[in-house]
């Protein structure tokens, strides 16, 4: 294994279509959502808080975005059997929340995005309404 | 002093026309930047972490904002005396840093909006093309 | 008791020779991992996370070797009926996870290793082989 | 601009050679330092707190490291007049300390690597010996 590799990144256009996706997906299922976008570490690229969602959500749809993005597969995915003892061990950082989606180009994770304050699958609709919007799905 | 009033409140759609005029802004002076809304709580409305961007400028935009929407004045006015004293009480939170714009309704204080990555006067020509986008200056 | 003892102290050639193995059979067996080792306080003295491995592992690796140093027995020892309620009592630090192991010489415990991003069975075996490359089982 | 790009990425197997050659180096100055390698988005890859080394130099040397892969330069070349502000802006995260110095590959950054315990010239000659390690100066 040689020091450096290349891989894929999220530009903050890609981020601003997938906002934009996501929030007229919120207003057409008539839904206000909390949207966080992060990029391969984790660490938060872009965000919106509709109006009229509810605030906390931020924190989740943050929590669903980076587990989405750490494990490489939707947040939904972990374990049941597991979820109580890595939410603590990670101090919420990982969640089974369902609403977060890993952003995968050419097999490669470049980030998640987390939706929450809707139903669980109002949040996994509009998670993936910003992954179409960047051509992926 | 009645139980109730109103205020203006920035919308979502405000706070994705003001991300794209700065991301635009920003584009056009080839320096990436951080760019942080928030609602008159001080509380994360909106942000954008642009490729290139310096990561760290997260939170000093963040602060930024905060400070902005807190004094409803801009960042840069807290006075130079204070600014050590009042930024340990608060936890970073109150920053003299250029960059920090309140957002300003009829009068009233709706939110602030702050910038960080560039030089202060790019950060501030960058806050200011997000005003002007939802009409205010 | 007199005021003061001795212990052995694990040093940073151990720490480096843990991590190399670990690592050596982490790419043996194709799964990245995050990989943390903390002294007898619980103070980290050494990390690494793999290229590909869950970054959010490395938070609960760390509340592994940190669980394993302070009981001095694996993490998952900590019995199953008390989980959630320690967790909770120390922020996530203590957890039931497997992956945890205590770093233990004449009897004494020196520090531990937390491992994650594997199954359970994947991160107790690479905290072995780094047990295993300072002479210790 | 398309919605993603491409860029390098630092391997373990780089940051193990990193840490190795900083250990290396720093023995040989007979002064135990603190030593952090972390991603292009601030989040640590590597670290290690040699015996003998101020345990407090951990968070120092992270802060090196997080303010030169977040300004691309470094750590030392945060202009004097606004450190204090800053710093309490970014809850301590950017620092002027010298000691952090940039990880740039083909012109990109990919991290950043912070030392501390020695002095100044110290700290920098051992983060240099670490990129030395990797073919970059």
């Amino acid at each position: 294994m040689t020091p450096f590799s290349q891989r894929p990144e999220l530009t903050h256009q890609g981020v601003l279509k997938m906002l934009r996706a996501a929030v007229a997906r919120a207003e057409k299922m008539d839904q206000p959502q909390c949207i966080v976008i992060v990029d391969a570490s984790g660490v938060p690229l872009g965000e919106i808080r509709m109006t009229g969602s509810k605030y906390l959500s931020r924190a989740s749809a943050r929590a669903k975005a980076r587990t989405a993005a750490s494990i490489g597969a939707p947040s939904a995915s972990v374990p049941e059997a597991v979820r109580a003892q890595i939410g603590l061990a990670t101090d919420g950082d990982v969640t089974g929340l369902p609403g977060g989606l890993p952003i995968t180009v050419d097999g490669q994770v470049v980030g998640g995005i987390g939706v929450g304050s809707g139903t669980g699958d109002q949040d996994i609709e509009v998670a993936k309404a910003a992954l179409a919007a960047i051509g992926l799905n």
